[in-house]
């Protein structure tokens, strides 16, 4: 594997047909519109559907019935229909109960949701766990109703059934597990979170070709639940997981944020860390909060596993978050190729990264002699090649990986993974015992 | 217990009142000052004065000869007074031995303290420990003064006789102590340190009437020696003190200073940090250094006890410091009742932190179904109390204790108390057994 | 030993004399040069020179052929002498093959150095490890030579033979052992490194004549292989070496720049700081990295001695650093007399440092009344010899040696080591049993 940069690639354009494809569909924690998500990925990676039946235990949480819903819309006396679940499906309070009746304008403001300082646009709203009805729509629509007798429908499906997601594993040389999360469980949103779903498929596509140390468990659930039952069915494997990422809001034209593990320092901090680095843009770091995405779970302090959380721009900062305006005009697909890449190259590091012993650990080795070194003395051109080397022979006592290495040389991680890979196929440097925990 | 602002209340004027009171009385080390000042200080709360006779061995010490004064003047040779004792008793340098003579204006210089810098105050000074004579007065009278013979009084005592000091015990639920501290031998210095011991006296009057987790002792004793003589006294004792907080200088109208104890990260430098911040207000902190005031004894190496020092405005760092200028005007009011609240707001953390294990370690419990968690999802306000109630769960691994987590997720102590009470009312958690080392 | 401000001594004026007679002569990593230095140190200190045959195996090197030059020049077709080695030393590639033939224009130029950004200076070139013959001239020059037919001369000879080494030993009171090393391989060259010998000549003459506490052991090698040389030779012995300095560049007019031993926080890396801070002067500290002089084989990992290495500018960062330029004029006697004086107070802060124990831990002993303390209190002046005592006091708990509480304290260490001093001789400390490791 050997990520660069993709920004003009046809990649670029392919991640984004992806998200135009999934776009219209009305996704929730369950139902169909996740199902029918999860089957167009299967086009681009062999992806596992795993249905989870309604009522199911799952930690302190059960997994809530299925809902599903066909039409819904608002009319006035006249039959004129003012608000069409149609033409958005951010217009239903997601998880709303079916009703068909005539109400006021004093109840359906009651049931309303509106943002009243960006007018124009319709906020998203959910009603998972406590039973309601409601539409959501733009404020100066809400403003514009006159007193009058509504018709309101919302023709959906509240039942027990299953809730649906997604698994793909590449084996890897090693049990050892990289686990790629993101959640599924948003409507009409391209940022957040069709942005993290398109990036997790095409890393995958990319790593299935790819010669990896690493296995890479890849997991397309809905938020918050679909985590949770994943970690509730899969609780004693999580041992595996040596590393992971959360996906999400992958598409703006925001730099990039990481948000650490709530181990703070785990090897996947320090590889994305290295990894924005080595890019040479600017980014962003976040301690650990238990408040964002499915982190929350994977960080919860009986796993405490080490799983980051990859973003452009974070959830709650970008203005069109949780609206209507979170479109496909906010993604591009530049910015989804470059998280690509920099992902790509966040994994790269986790699979280059080694301790090695020096074979010659008294007094610098004779580089030249080997061929390794440039043969006249006193020039002070950079030979950056070279001071890797010594880096990596300075430093490989044991106590140090790779990546270590990198941090304290201020050398890139690609310059050091060369110096080290030449150092040992000259012998001088074996692999530590304990190079991979 | 429940501190709020208490800066326009009536316990703002009665401390103030109190150091007024106190305020004319000549104290100094040992002496009828001291205890005069100690009775007073039974009026508010049921003090005990004890009696150390002169002599005693205390560590590397002695207890000093008793020292009293009933008058002392400067007179010229027309018998003109012209420095006289009883206008203010930092004319006398502090524990002058008795002297009634006829004196040159040469010798009486000799034997007198001025400020150059500041002509119009006069300096405070003491010699209790090498035997002297001496007259403080301000620089511009010192420099009227013509060739003359002068008669100089001072009509003192050094005798055999006995330090005084007041200890105040409250018994909480737990033999564990927090140690409150405060110098009393200061003669007509309203900062340095009636401010202080009035501090100390209001919230030994707040806690006496609370319902207290710790047991609370209030220590009032002469500088230095009188510590001494505590620790020397209370030796084994001293295993009990978990917190402490010297008082001094707390009623200028400068921001909160604090010192760390010699620890630097003790639970009360965590607690008065926290407290402070929790505030909103400017402070400053300090590292420890062996000079200050008592707590130079409680963190000598020997005993290294958790004592910080809370001050406004530190010594040395005020221009009136130790001269007649620190009067009753550099005290105000209001900044004693925001020191008293500040204080109580310190205690108050101590009183409340714990260290929690959460009982649904793995992902999060649905705090939905207790109704703990907003039902609207997707709506993007701070729901700050959700978002303690989150953070409490996540750290509660037996690794931190609420000051932990107030600080690592910047939320008020008080809201993370409030957190955690809900979660341990809704059984989501437990103290951890080594909640109170 | 008590270094003061030397600039303006004789010794100042003696450093640089010896810098001028040592200027001449053309150096390499072996031969005459070297030999023809290490007699002329003879006259100053008694120094040992040892021999060491080619061939002889060092680690993964071996010791390379002795080099000698007698002469060099290019003539052009009219006999006119264009380049001279007698001139300076510099012309030849150091370590060039013998040649005397007639060369083109083009070939000629294959074998020449030259710096195009510097068209003045010659360059300072070597060849140790790769047999070649070339000549060092100013750009200017380079680009004046017209096609012709060129008779170039080296008279040197690469035979079998020796490289030669300088040693010194001090003993001191202890096996402990300091080390002070430095390369003796540059030819015409002051800063780099004539400035470092001298240096190193300076502070061991000093140091002769001392009481001292710790050995002293000189090591003057040719870089590289000859540290790689005296490490082989002793490498049992290596831990007797508890702290040690690479002198390089120290003659110039930039501030100290220390960089640290690979151990980062040695007690050598302490005391530099501490020293330098102490001095008032500007200066500037940089983190190890194996690049540089031999302190890249004393800090191998194999060793990872704690060896810093002290310069003026480093290399590299002056623009004469490997030129011609680097001449008598770059280094003053000034800065090399301040050199001295900062290693010598570095050398004395390791001299002085211990751990102790105060023997009355529990509060302050009464230091009025053993006459180390002013007796009349309240005065707030500085008491910088008393403020050192307490610090003493306070932090001689077995876990701080001095330098510790100089670091922490901010007190200058030779004050504390004073305040030290004068608690030692009133039986107020002990010095601690694990004083010097």
């Amino acid at each position: 594997m050997q990520p660069t940069g993709l920004q003009e690639s046809d990649i670029a354009k392919e991640i984004f047909q992806l998200i135009e494809r999934l776009y219209p569909i009305c996704r929730s924690i369950t139902g169909d519109g996740v199902r029918q998500t999860l089957r167009i990925l299967q086009e681009y990676i062999p992806l596992t559907i795993r249905e989870v039946p309604s009522g199911t235990r799952v930690f302190d949480w059960a997994v809530p019935k299925e809902w599903n819903i066909k039409d819904a819309y608002i009319k006035n006396s006249k039959g004129e229909k003012l608000v069409d679940f149609q033409k958005s499906n951010l217009h239903v309070l997601n998880y709303s109960l079916p009703i068909h009746e005539k109400v006021s304008l004093d109840e359906l403001k009651a049931h309303s949701f509106s943002l009243p300082d960006k007018p124009d646009w319709i906020p998203y709203r959910t009603s998972y766990y406590k039973e309601n009805w409601g539409f959501c729509l733009s404020h100066k629509q809400l403003a514009e109703l006159q007193e009058d007798e509504y018709e309101v429908l919302i023709d959906s499906t509240l039942r027990d059934g299953h809730l649906s997601y997604g698994e793909y594993f590449i084996k890897g040389e090693r049990v050892d597990e990289i686990l790629i999360s993101t959640h599924v469980c948003h409507p009409s949103l391209a940022n957040d979170n069709l942005s993290g779903i398109a990036l997790a498929v095409f890393i995958a596509k990319h790593l299935k070709a790819a010669s990896l140390r690493y296995s890479y468990r890849f997991v397309f659930t809905p938020g918050t639940i679909g985590s949770i039952i994943w970690l509730s069915l899969n609780e004693v494997q999580t041992i595996r997981i040596k590393h992971g990422l959360v996906l999400a809001c992958a598409g703006d034209s925001g730099k990039i944020n990481y948000k650490k593990s709530r181990q703070a320092n785990a090897e996947i901090d320090r590889a994305v860390i290295q990894a924005l680095r080595d890019s040479g843009d600017g980014f962003a770091l976040h301690e650990f909060s238990p408040y964002g995405y499915d982190e929350r779970q994977f960080c919860s302090p009986g796993f405490n596993l080490p799983v980051g959380c990859f973003m452009r721009t974070p959830h709650g900062e970008f203005p069109e978050y949780h609206t209507s305006a979170d479109n496909l005009e906010l993604v591009r697909p530049k910015f989804l190729a470059d998280s690509l890449t920099k992902c790509l190259s966040i994994l790269e590091i986790l699979e280059g990264n080694r301790r090695y012993l020096n074979l010659n650990p008294k007094c610098e080795p004779q580089l030249g002699k080997r061929g390794l070194y440039g043969s006249i003395g006193g020039q002070s051109d950079g030979r950056l090649q070279e001071f890797a080397m010594l880096w990596v022979l300075n430093l490989s006592d044991g106590a140090h990986d790779l990546l270590d290495i990198s941090e304290k040389s201020k050398v890139r991680f690609c310059l050091i993974k060369n110096a080290a890979d030449a150092l040992l196929a000259n012998n001088l440097l074996r692999e530590a015992s304990n190079s991979v925990s």
